[in-house]
């Protein structure tokens, strides 16, 4: 095969941030094959109701942004059931929880679940999504994640018809527990983690533009996650937590997490799909089964992606976009 | 306690490099308390016979060296067993063995004990010390020590009079194993292994500065060293790996293994030992087990370290030392 059309890729979880980075952010996602994004919400400062989510989707748009942008509220401690119904009356589609200090801009995190289940009870009853990053504070970095299934078991006991994404999966345990709970809980796969393990970010090199919370685990994790998308799993699909860090603020003493992969996210997932031998799950990955699970009309925009080297530049912007230097097999016309 | 008299210190592993960093590796030693070192062989060209050794040591005074150092050459492919008995009579005491490709300067390095058994031979009948970097080549980097411990065993089954050290060991399997093996077999470990774990090299940051190889492992592998060091178990012993890299070499999108911890050392260890409930085992740990491994003179220069807050610079010549802006409680005057 040397030419694919896809309907343009659904991105169900990017940083899109607020300051001098957007443009560049912003400018990647089409460059990168994508027309509608879930924006994250961990901004400086955060995006914590439905009319500051309206806001950031409007300054998005004097950014530059030209394609559709899906809105999210950060869940914190101050978080209340009127901001839920607030951010259900202002479009919102996800409340996307953190923990506690575990990644950027983080601080205002959850600590444990129990007490926010009046909150997610109001998610429910307005057929929001809860959108997790599932670590635990303060569990060592390998197991953090897992040390947090737990929890989701609980929060999906409690609230059977809560639909909750478990984002950028990182673990084989992880998809385990997700295919077992059911047909309201998905995953989002990030690229890098069908790509990297941590040998990429502490081998014999240390890479900071290999990076993230949670971090690429083992080559088994790595695995199962190509293997349940390998499958066509329909609860696993595309969410990229691209996230635009500038140059300086990854390669210095106390480096941030994120890798920025949205500018060649879909010549990369092109190119990684045919190297393992399932290109033919490429459009379902990244075009059918996120926006089936949050119930939107499927994306009807094409896009041609050929079979011609494309090299990903050393910098992109301020940023160091993921496979920098590198060569992919696959372009986007 | 308010000071501590104890003898200088033995460091049994340390890279004074062989370029414009060896100045300020060589100024380190004194300045961290240390009195003798096994310099390691891995410097650009490497050192491989005992004429080489022994230049080494030369170059080494020259750059202001006012210390004992004790001389090692690398194991490659290439070593033969008149490289051996040449070491000996050269006053070479370690031959030390790298994994091809783990760590710094280790292109040339082993991927297979086997091949190396008449070498071995050699170094057994001249009662050289065999100085391994345990990890094998192309295993996930968390497993990559461990990994190594069925050839340390099968070295020691087929050489039993082989006095052979486990360097820079990171693991309670491998705590376990040399415990086990005897009196022929002994570790050395670094400053910085006793104090991190991978959650400060890619916890919530990433931070270059804590990243060396092997890389730190988990809370209880760090537990499992402590605890041996504490229990005063007299074949472990420090070495404290302190590797000189620039800043630029850090800081950056791949950067070197190797952690400077030598300046601050014994600042450090009267630090972290009086905060791990050990300190009547510094000397021993210090300046008593190494040199009694290596059958060497016990040191008698003494040092003075006082309570008096040290705080480690933000840089040393073109490096950034090991708990570099923090303050220690314990000084060397």
């Amino acid at each position: 095969m040397n030419e694919l059309r896809l309907p343009i890729a659904d991105d169900m979880h990017i940083h899109l941030r607020n300051d001098e980075r957007t443009e560049h952010a912003v400018r990647a996602v089409r460059a990168g094959g994508t027309g509608r994004v879930l924006a994250m919400p961990n901004t400086v400062p955060a995006v914590s109701n439905g009319a500051e989510a309206e806001n950031y989707r409007r300054r998005l748009q004097d950014q530059g942004a030209d394609f559709e942008i899906l809105t999210t509220i950060k869940l914190t401690g101050r978080t209340t059931v009127e901001d839920i119904s607030d951010a259900a009356a202002n479009g919102v589609v996800a409340v996307k929880q953190y923990p506690m200090g575990v990644t950027t801009n983080s601080d205002d995190g959850v600590t444990d679940v129990r007490p926010l289940f009046p909150i997610y009870e109001a998610i429910q009853d307005k057929d929001l999504i809860l959108s997790l990053h599932g670590e635990v504070p303060g569990v060592f970095v390998m197991d953090a994640e897992t040390a947090f299934l737990d929890s989701l078991h609980d929060i999906c006991r409690n609230f059977p018809k809560l639909r909750i994404i478990l984002e950028h999966t990182t673990t084989a345990a992880a998809v385990d527990l997700v295919k077992e709970l059911g047909d309201h809980v998905a995953a989002t796969i990030t690229d890098h983690h069908l790509a990297i393990t941590l040998d990429d970010v502490v081998g014999s090199k240390i890479q900071p533009h290999h990076f993230c919370m949670p971090v690429a685990k083992r080559p088994g994790d790595r695995d199962a996650l190509n293997a349940v998308v390998k499958s066509g799993h329909p609860r696993f699909f595309s969410g990229t937590d691209s996230a635009p860090h500038k140059v300086e603020d990854k390669e210095t003493a106390c480096g941030c997490a994120g890798i920025f992969n949205s500018p060649f996210h879909m010549q990369f997932l092109a190119h990684h799909f045919e190297e393992s031998g399932m290109l033919d799950r490429l459009e379902d990955f990244t075009s059918r089964f996120g926006a089936d699970f949050y119930r939107l009309r499927r994306n009807t925009e094409e896009i041609h992606l050929v079979r011609e080297p494309c090299t990903v530049p050393e910098r992109y912007g301020p940023m160091v976009p993921f496979r920098s230097g590198q060569t992919l097999n696959w372009s986007l016309r």
